[in-house]
C-alpha cells in the first residue's frame, strides 16, 4: 500500500498536469522534490503544490535520497541529459513525450535505460484516455473486425511556452509537439506488433512566422495494410480538437476527447475563469471538459506506470514505443522534404502481422460483393463472375 | 498519507461500483470486510475484489476492529438498522441513496448520527460527476447569472434487482430510485440555502405490471422562485439517459453524463461484452462511457468524503441533505395523490434566499424590455411605458 | 400545374418567412398583394419580395380580384376580423398561430369558416418540420410502440416586436407565443384522436418587467394516459432551443430542430451577418441552420396546404386543431392560477383512445417484470408473484 | 412562371432522387419522358413517378418534341454518347457526377456542349446542401479568414448497383464514385479560382474482392497553399458518413450532412421501413435524416440550374467544373500508382490566387507569434527575435 516519492523535473504546463494528477483524488504518491532551471519558478511551483523541496541543481534533484522515481517534464532538448543522470542514480524514470528530438536520440535514451536496467515509462497520456482504453479493449475483443484505417487528429492554436516554437530546441514543429500523440494512438489501434512501413507526409507553415511546420497531414502504411492518418495543426481556431476515428471491417469508433463531450455552456460573460486547456473564448458557447486530468489520460497513465513498477511488469507505453514514434516522425519529415513516401527506419522488435484478409463468400460459383436486404425481406446480391470479371445483381429469398 | 479501512455492507450493483472505485487507480483506501445477507454472494464478492474477510453477521461486520469506516450499500429498508449499529460502534458512516424511505425515517437516521457525533456522509454520486462539480463552480462564480430553472432527468429501462421493484421495501418506485438523484442535483444548482417550498408531481404506471410509479415528472418551487424539474422513468428505451440542464438569467448549461459523451461505436456484432450500465443492445450504434466510476461521480465523491473525514470537515453531501431529499420526495408523492401542489414539510436549517431580482434598465423614463443589435450596428429597443403599460419599438445609435 | 395567387396580410417576421418560402425554390405560387397597417412597411415589404401591389386597406387586400388565397400573418388580436372578411369574400384562408387569443375566440373563427364553407388551414409550421413528419410517420408505423410521454420545448430570449410583449393584444405571454407550437407537436405524436383531458401548469415572470409569464412548464394528460410536457421560455440564453423528445414503450425519438443540427462554426469575429433566428452572438462558436424555412417546416407546410386545397382535401393542420390548441392553453392558464390540475374544456370531435396497455408476459404463473441478458448468454428474469406481490430473480437458459 | 418539361435518362437510384426532387413540394417542373435500357425498369419508373411516356430508345427520348431539358442519370460509360445526342438536339443538358471517366473524356463533353452552345449544368448535389451553401457564403464574407485546409469525407458500405463495382464501366472505384463530390466541395471552399496544383493519394483494396480501390485518402495542394483532403471508402460501417471540415486563419466550420443531424431514434424493432440512404440497421439507435432530397442538396441544385437556364446565366456547377474534378481524380490515380505527388494536368481557366499571407504583428522590433490573455487580464506575448531566431515570453498590460 506504500506510494512513491517523486522528483519532478520541470515546472511548465506539463509538470502542472502531472503533479495535479499525482496529488489528486486518493493518491498515495507524492512529489517530494521539484527542479527548475529558474529559482522563482521552482519556488512558485513548490508552493502551488505543497512540495517540500525545490532546487535548481539537476543532479541534486535526481539523486535526492528521499525519492525513488524521477519524472522528466523538461523541454525536449534536455531529456537525454536527464535520463543519463537518472540511469546513473538507478532510479525509475518516467519521461514525457516526445522521447527524443530524433529517432537516433531516442535510441540512445532507450539504450541508456536498458543498459542500466532501470524501470522506464513513456508518458504518452493520450493513449490512456478512458475512452481510448475502452475502445482499444473493444477492438482487441473483435468488436469492429480488422482495423483498416485510424485517423488521429490533434490541433489547437499553438503552444503556451516560447521554447516550444523553436525547432532547434524541440526537433520540429507541430509534428513533434502533437504528431507524437497521434502516432502512438494509431499504433495502439492497429496493434503494436504491426510494423509501420512507410510514411507519406505534407507539411506547411501557413500562418505563424516561424521556420517549422504549423500544419501537417500524414499517412502511415502498416504491414497489415492498415492506414494511419494523422492531422496536426498549430493554427486551429476554436479550442483544442482531439478526435480519433477508427474504421474496421465490421465496425466504426468515433471519439471526441475535448471539444464535444456532452458539456455545453452559454454565458453572456462575467464569472469567467478557466474553461479548458487552449480554450479561446470566455463568453458565448463554451465547451468545458469535466475532469481534464482524467479525460486526457493522466490518471490512468500514472496508475499503469506505478502498477507496472510495483509488480515488476512493463507499462503499456515504454521507451521502445517512444523510439518507434520518433522513427515515424523522422520518416514524416523525410517524406515531406522528398515529396514522396519515405520508409520508416528502425530496429523492429514487434514481429510480423498478416495482411488484412477477407475470404469472400461465394454464391453458385460467383463472388458475393455485397448483400442488401430489400423492403420485402428478400436479399439482393451483387455478384462478380470470377472468370469474366463482370458484375450482376441477383435477388434471392430471405436467408 | 494513511488510508481508510472499510466495512462494506451489501454486495449488489452499488457495492460493486463503490468497491471498484475504492480499489481503483492509486487509492490508499481498501475494503477490509464485506457483509451480505447471503453467504454465496459474500464469498463471490470478497473474491472478486480481493477482500480479506466476509460475513453474514451484520453487527460483526460493523464492529470489526480493523475497520474505521462503514459503507451502507444495502437495500433501502435496511439502512436505518445498519446506521443505528454504526452509531453505536462510533465509526464513520457513509450511506447510499436514498437515505430513508420517508423523511421521517431519514430524520431518525440524521438524529442518530448527530447524537452519536459520528462522521456521516450521504453517497449521492451524481452530485459529484466531474461535469456537475465544474458546472456548479461556474454557477457560483456567476457565469450564468441567477439560476431560474433546472431540469434533471434520470431514466432507464428499470432496475436490475428484484427488491428494487417492491415499493414495500424501497418506499416507492422510480421517484425513490431516481428522483432522489435529481432533487439533490437541482439543489446544488439553485443553492443549498434555497428552501424547497412546494412540489407539483404527476406519477403513473404506464408499462410495468407493478404497484408503484414507473414514470414521474415533478416541479419543485424554491424560495427564490427558481423551478426545479425532475423527470424519472423506468420505461425509457435506449440505455440510461442522464441529463441536466440549467437555465440562468445570463446563461445556460447542458450536461449529458451517459449516452452522448463523445464516444460512439458501430459494430456489426461479435466481440461484444459489457458496453455500459443499462445499455440495451450489443450491436448497431452503441454509446459507451469512458470511465464509468469517474463519469458517474464515484471517484470525486469518495475523495470528498475521505478528505472531509481526514480534515474534520463536512462533506458536500450530508445526512441532512439526504433528509431534505426525502422530504421533497414525500411532498411529490402527496402532490401526485392530491393532484395539486403540496408543501415540503421539513426542519429547515438553510436560512433564507431572496427572490430572483432584476432591476430593469430604463430609457427616457421607459422600461427597456429588450435590446437587439441591427445589421447596421444600431440598436432596437423594445420599451414599456410604465404608466400606460403600452409597448413600443425605438431604434437608437450603437451604444 | 397552376399556382396560387396570394394576398398576404402583415409585414412582420412571420410574413417574411412565409413569403420567403412561397417565392423560394421552384414554387408556382406567388404573393400578389400585401397589406400592412403602415404604408412605409407595406412599401418596403412589396419591394423586398417583388410583390406587384400593396395597400393599407384590409378589405381591399382581401377582396382583390386577382388573388384566391389569403394568408393571415397579423398580430393575434386582428385574426378574427380578418377571417370574418375572408369568409365573406369566399376565398381560402390560411391563418398563422395561435388561431385565437382564447378558445372562445378560436371557436368563433372555426364557426365562421365552416359556415362560409371555405378552405381553412392552420399555419402551425413546427408540426411540419422534415424531422417531425418523418418521426410521426415512424411512430404511426409502430417504431416506438405506444407513446407514453412527449416533451416539446421551445425557448428563446424573447420576441422581436413590441406588440408580442403586450398580453392585452396577444392573449398571454410565452405560452401563447410558444406553447401553441408545443401543444400541437405533442398532439401529432400522441395522436389527434387522443383527447387532452387535463392540464397542470406552472407559470412565472422571472426576468422581464412584464405582466405576463416569461416562463412556463405544463403537463397535459391525454385519454390514453400519455403525458405531454411543454416547456416555454422568453428568458433562454444562447439562441433558440427547439427540441422534441418522444418516449414509447418500445423506443425513443430525439429531435433538435435548431441549435444542434450538425452545423458548427467558430469565428474570431468579422464577416458576420445573419446567423440564425434569435442567435445571440456573432463570434465564438455559432450554430447556424442550413435552410431555415425548410428546417422550421414552412416548405412542407405550404405544400400540404396547397395540395389539400387543390385536391379538395383537408390539410394536416386545420382550424379545429387551432381551436384545440387554444383550449389547452386556456386550461394551462386556469391551472397556473388555481395551482392545480384544470380540465380541458372543448367540443371534442376526435373520438376515443384506449389506455396504453401491455399484457404482461408470464413465466410459470408469475408475472415477468423484466428480462436481462447475462454475459454468458443466459437470461435473468425479474418475477412478481401475483398472489403475494413479492418479487424474485430467476436465471434461465437463453431463449 | 412556366416550368420545364424534362427527359430523364436512367431509372436507377439517382434518377429516383432527381425525379423525387423535381416533382416535390410546389415545383413547376415535370419529367415528361423517361428512358431506360430495360423496358420493365422504364415501365416501373414511369408508373412510380406518374411520367406520361417511357422508352428504351435513347435518341427518341432525347429528341422528344415535348421536352426542353435532358437530364443524364446514366452509368458513367454512357454519358458521352448521351451528351453528344443532346447537343445535336440543341436542348439544355444536366449531367450527373462524375462528368467523365477521365479528364480527356470530360474535356470532350465540355467541348461538345460549348461548340453546340447549349446550356450545360453539372449535377454535383453535395455542393448544394443547405449547410454548404450557407457555409461557403460565410467563408466568402470572411467569417473564418483565409481557408487553410478543407477535409471532405464521403464513406459508406458500397454502392447498390452492380455496374458501379466495375471499374471498366465507371473509370475506377471509390474515388470515381465519391471522391468527385469531395473535390468539388473542397474547390467551393478554397475558391474556384484557386488552381489545384498537385495531388498526393493513397489507394487500397482492403475488404471487397474487386479490382479497384475501396479506400482512398488524398491531399490536393492548391495555388494559395491551402490543402484539400478527401477521404473516401466503400468499407465504412454504420451508414453513410458525409462530413466536411473547413479550417481558416480566423475560424473553423464543421458540417455533418447525414449521420448526426439532430435526429436520433432508438427502436426495439418492428415498424421499421426505410431509415436513410445506406443505413445498415433497422433496430437499435438509428439516425434518420429529415428531408433527404433537401439535406443532400438536390432541391437547391435544381433551383440553381433552372434559375440560371431561365435567366441566361451560368449555374454554380458547370461542365468545366466537372472537367476539373476529373483532372484532379486522374492526378490522384497517377499519384497512387507512382507513390508520389502528381501534378494536376488541365486547361486552367481560373486565373491566379495569391499565397495565404499574414503580415505578422511586431512588438518592439520583435515578431509576435502569439498573444494569450492571462487570468489577471494582462497579456503574454510569445516573441521571436528576427535576427537570432530566438523565442521569448513577455508579459504586458492589457491591450
Amino acid at each position: 500500500m506504500d506510494g512513491h516519492s517523486i522528483t519532478m523535473l520541470g515546472t511548465g504546463l506539463i509538470a502542472d498536469f502531472y503533479t495535479n494528477t499525482l496529488h489528486g483524488q486518493r493518491s498515495r504518491d507524492q512529489v517530494r522534490v521539484v527542479y527548475s532551471r529558474s529559482e522563482p519558478r521552482a519556488v512558485d511551483f513548490s508552493r502551488r503544490w505543497s512540495i517540500p523541496e525545490h532546487t535548481t541543481d539537476l543532479a541534486a534533484a535526481i539523486n535526492h535520497p528521499a525519492t525513488d522515481v524521477v519524472i522528466v517534464g523538461l523541454p525536449n532538448f534536455l531529456h537525454a541529459e536527464a535520463i543519463e543522470l537518472v540511469a546513473k542514480a538507478g532510479k525509475a524514470v518516467l519521461c514525457t513525450k516526445p522521447l527524443g528530438r530524433t529517432a537516433a536520440e531516442a535510441k540512445r535514451m532507450l539504450d541508456t535505460v536498458e543498459r542500466a536496467g532501470i524501470f522506464a515509462g513513456y508518458l504518452e497520456d493520450l493513449c490512456y484516455t478512458p475512452k481510448s482504453l475502452k475502445a482499444v479493449a473493444s477492438v482487441r475483443a473483435g468488436a469492429i473486425g480488422d482495423v483498416t484505417w485510424v485517423r488521429s487528429r490533434e490541433t489547437h492554436p499553438g503552444p503556451h511556452s516560447a521554447w516550444f516554437w523553436d525547432g532547434r530546441l524541440t526537433g520540429g514543429g507541430a509534428i513533434v509537439d502533437l504528431g507524437c500523440h497521434c502516432i502512438e494512438i494509431i499504433r495502439n489501434f492497429v496493434g503494436k506488433g504491426n510494423r509501420p512501413v512507410e510514411v507519406l507526409c505534407h507539411t506547411d507553415t501557413l500562418v505563424h512566422p516561424i521556420a517549422d511546420e504549423d500544419n501537417a497531414v500524414a499517412l502511415i502504411r502498416f504491414e497489415s495494410g492498415a492506414i494511419g492518418q494523422f492531422e496536426v495543426s498549430w493554427t486551429f481556431r476554436g479550442g483544442m480538437d482531439l478526435r480519433d476515428e477508427v474504421a474496421g471491417t465490421h465496425g466504426t469508433i468515433w471519439m471526441n476527447h475535448f471539444l464535444r463531450t456532452g458539456f455545453e455552456m452559454f454565458t453572456a460573460g462575467g464569472g469567467g475563469g478557466y474553461v479548458a486547456e487552449k480554450a479561446e473564448t470566455s463568453a458565448g458557447w463554451l465547451f468545458p471538459v469535466g475532469d481534464e486530468v482524467s479525460e486526457l489520460g493522466y490518471v490512468d497513465m500514472f496508475s499503469d506506470m506505478f502498477r507496472a513498477l510495483d509488480n515488476g511488469g512493463t507499462p503499456q507505453e515504454t521507451f521502445y514505443d517512444g523510439y518507434v514514434v520518433n522513427a515515424v516522425m523522422d520518416a514524416a519529415y523525410r517524406s515531406a522534404k522528398a515529396h514522396a513516401w519515405a520508409p520508416v527506419e528502425l530496429e523492429w522488435r514487434g514481429g510480423s502481422t498478416p495482411r488484412i484478409a477477407s475470404a469472400p463468400e461465394t454464391y453458385e460459383g460467383q463472388v458475393v460483393i455485397k448483400r442488401e436486404v430489400l423492403p420485402d425481406g428478400r436479399q439482393k446480391l451483387i455478384l462478380k463472375d470470377p472468370a469474366s470479371g463482370d458484375f450482376s445483381d441477383r435477388v434471392v429469398a430471405a436467408s
